[in-house]
């Protein structure tokens, strides 16, 4: 289990190189070699954990899906919220996870499957609004893909201009903006004032996202240190 | 006036000669001698209209903007949804408005302005939006800068997803879902249903706006003849 734990923390630090070599020199212009200089691994502990530089960028992506699950909620849309407040969230803090959006959308990065994050995220989210629509939570017309493909795609859209125009400070805001615009369009009217779409909801949900985070990694360090 | 018209178009070719260099080599090692080559045109003819690769720069990010005026609407909403459609419509098509957003979503383009793409685009929709709302076309707790800034990045997030996706050819479809997704929470319920949202109604416009493009163009032809 020590073996275990020592093993995810440097498959951890390799990602976090490779994202960070990948933000600077652009994906294509990355080398494996530049990557080994910046985490300081060994060649052979490198290839045990990824077989070449594009399984390091489909690791990069994968850095955007939660780590941690989430509260299970009894209107069960608003796990559609938290999930886009909890990416707001952490995107405003993991460099990690900034490469990770970053590369999904680097049109120059053509060597690699850009389409898998945005799949991942749709069918993610598309299991969400299928139970909420067997539930009844739903209005009638709702277009399970439909909804999904759109919300994945402007949520990325929105992250990026927030980006752009001042570095994810107002993240927060705009993804309630967006929540508060998307509802109404897809939730029943009875249910609609019983989901929580505030800033100051998205920052105690954060709040508790890293005590959970805290938790996970203290139980981890008491296992490797056993 | 003929020699007028001969600039525009020399304008017009180093501008998508320069858009095609961007998006093959990115903009940051891109450099003046490659446009040159690509556009045929001497040193002289390029900077007599562009001071510098920034100000090519700018000059791609401006070609998002609509050539053609667009037809005023009696419910000037509609006005938000003819500006996404025929987006999406030169998106489809023109590789100089393509050039121009990939541009703008490049995040190894550190040295030009990014914002100011995205704020122009704010910027006319908040004007349509704030017209709309002293006709009283809107519900009374919309903010318009929020909204527009929400459209806006949702818009720019939609159709980079679907670039992904499908090569854009779903892009018509998904901007009719932005829409019908969006609306609803803009507009007062008596003028919703006299929006035209749909696929069909956005390939009508993107034929006019291709007709009233030809009929520029024959002026234009006419005009440098004479």
């Amino acid at each position: 289990m020590a073996q275990q734990a020592r093993a995810i923390k440097t498959r951890q630090a390799i990602l976090q190189s490779a994202a960070a070599v990948f933000a600077e020199r652009g994906y294509e212009r990355t080398t494996i070699g530049e990557i080994l200089v910046r985490a300081g691994v060994t060649k052979g502990a490198l290839y045990f954990h990824f077989a070449s530089k594009e399984d390091l960028a489909l690791g990069v992506l994968d850095a955007q899906m939660l780590d941690v699950p989430l509260a299970p909620q009894e209107i069960r849309l608003q796990e559609l919220a938290d999930q886009a407040f909890l990416l707001a969230h952490r995107l405003q803090r993991d460099p990690l996870v900034q490469a990770s959006v970053a590369l999904a959308l680097d049109s120059g990065a053509t060597s690699i499957d850009r389409v898998a994050p945005f799949q991942a995220w749709i069918d993610q989210l598309s299991e969400i609004l299928m139970v909420s629509k067997a539930r009844g939570e739903l209005l009638p017309h709702v277009d399970v893909t439909d909804t999904a493909s759109l919300f994945s795609g402007a949520y990325s859209g929105v992250q990026a201009m927030s980006q752009i125009l001042c570095d994810r400070t107002d993240l927060l805001h705009r993804v309630s903006v967006l929540l508060q615009h998307f509802m109404p369009s897809i939730c029943t009217p009875a249910l609609l004032t019983g989901l929580r779409l505030t800033e100051e909801y998205a920052r105690v949900l954060g709040a508790e996202y890293e005590a959970n985070r805290r938790r996970r990694d203290e139980l981890s360090a008491v296992e490797t240190q056993g």
